[in-house]
């Protein structure tokens, strides 16, 4: 599924950092990834990463990675400060934040680790899909920008089944970046927050809701990431609980033989 | 289930918090809550949100909390600097941080808020159990000291299951302090940690692990909880991957009435 680009990759167009010393780097917001308002969470989350991965003083690969969305990321530029607040022998400890104006908008902390051989086994399954060649792609909403920027074939709960209510919150889905990319880190973390809010399918409508927390953790490492190329992803994602205005959502993100590449969690506020 | 304390439960006094000015906190550890070496990942965790939840410029309840465990807490006393990193209309962004002679031992954010009405469905199902006071509790090693401070009453995967492989790591129990006390977010929050690594279960013997992030989603507010009283909690974890020295596992946390308390994921380390 390689496509040859002519310029950089929109994705790593919207991940550009510049230094401006001692960990804190600036950037600004794409269009290509706009979401209704401000830009698309996982884009905000990827962004967030990046300024931990390339620090001077990192520390392995992420295993792990909270993003709290504090308030609106408006268009334009912003600021962030990657703070290594702990390194051990093979763990590092991250404290993350964008500002935008002197005001924060997001927050984060993550732990990066040199990984070492262990046992190894994957207790849950993958869910249930044919090969994504033979699901045909559902484009997105034009409204919202940056799913221009995916290749989503949905095999369960996809965007025409919003549509009267249902009792299971269930999507599953093939997903790899349009134009195709190598997956890496922050690809990969931006894919996890890809999945559209639950409630929407729960009540079969639209409503306002957005990601107050994301977590992610990380399966593999950096060499076994490489591996799965440019390969669509299968990612499944379903709600654990809706109540008093924010309900949350856990996903499952495989990869090329069925190796579970990431885990991920969200808390999502709503209003219906 | 009630009983008669002649004296602080041991819980509030391993969270006596003494503000020193500006958000900041000064607390010690305390021998009843003790692990192997350190104290329980809980009760820092327990910790860390109370340091949030007494602050002066508080807003609601917490709705997401998330701890890194970025070196090990030694025996002693310690300072947390809680600090709101943003506060919204009906939401509130904490960044917390605890050292110990000015070195990070722990990291947390949580998200707080205000919360209103709303749509409410518990899309996931609580473990088949037979009722708390049909089980017998099971006292854990006593050279894990926080263990004595919970009544636990394993329905699955107990401590005596510890023996030789098997394929599934799910714990289900009752659980609730001993000696007993009003549920409230920090002793949920600690509860939320109380569950022994997975893979101990999966491997069938005790190995180095240890939680290397803890992240909490709270679905009732206070006063819900409140109706909690002291009734145990059904409890139940599950892993879902183990490679290059890290698993995950996933928990919920069942109170009165069938009402999912919160839901909660970590990441551990672990040597096999």
């Amino acid at each position: 599924m390689t496509r040859t680009a002519t310029s950089a990759h929109p994705l790593d167009v919207a991940l550009e950092l510049e230094p401006v010393g001692d960990g804190t780097v600036t950037g600004r917001t794409t269009a290509a990834y706009a979401n209704m308002v401000g830009p698309f969470g996982g884009i905000t989350a990827a962004t967030m990463l990046s300024a931990a991965l390339r620090h001077p003083e990192r520390l392995g690969d992420p295993v792990s990675l909270t993003v709290n969305f504090a308030g609106p990321v408006a268009d334009g530029p912003f600021t962030i400060d990657a703070r290594p607040t702990r390194t051990n022998n093979s763990t590092q400890h991250w404290t993350i934040e964008m500002t935008q104006d002197g005001v924060v908008a997001t927050t984060a902390t993550a732990v990066f680790a040199l990984r070492r051989d262990s046992w190894t086994s994957t207790e849950v399954a993958p869910p249930a899909a044919p090969g994504a060649e033979s699901v045909e792609p559902t484009p997105g909403p034009e409204f919202i920008r940056w799913m221009s920027n995916y290749d989503m074939r949905f095999v369960d709960g996809g965007l025409t089944d919003i549509d009267g209510e249902r009792g299971d919150s269930t999507t599953t889905l093939w997903i790899r970046d349009n134009p195709a990319r190598a997956l890496d880190f922050p690809g990969l973390t931006a894919m996890c927050d890809s999945f559209y809010p639950r409630v929407f399918l729960r009540r079969g409508q639209m409503c306002p809701a957005g990601t107050v927390s994301l977590t992610i953790y990380f399966h593999v490492d950096a060499d076994t990431l490489s591996e799965q190329g440019d390969d669509a992803v299968l990612a499944t994602a379903r709600a654990q609980h809706f109540g008093r205005s924010y309900f949350d959502q856990s996903a499952e993100l495989w990869g090329r033989g069925g190796a579970l590449l990431a885990t991920s969690h969200q808390v999502m506020y709503f209003k219906v």
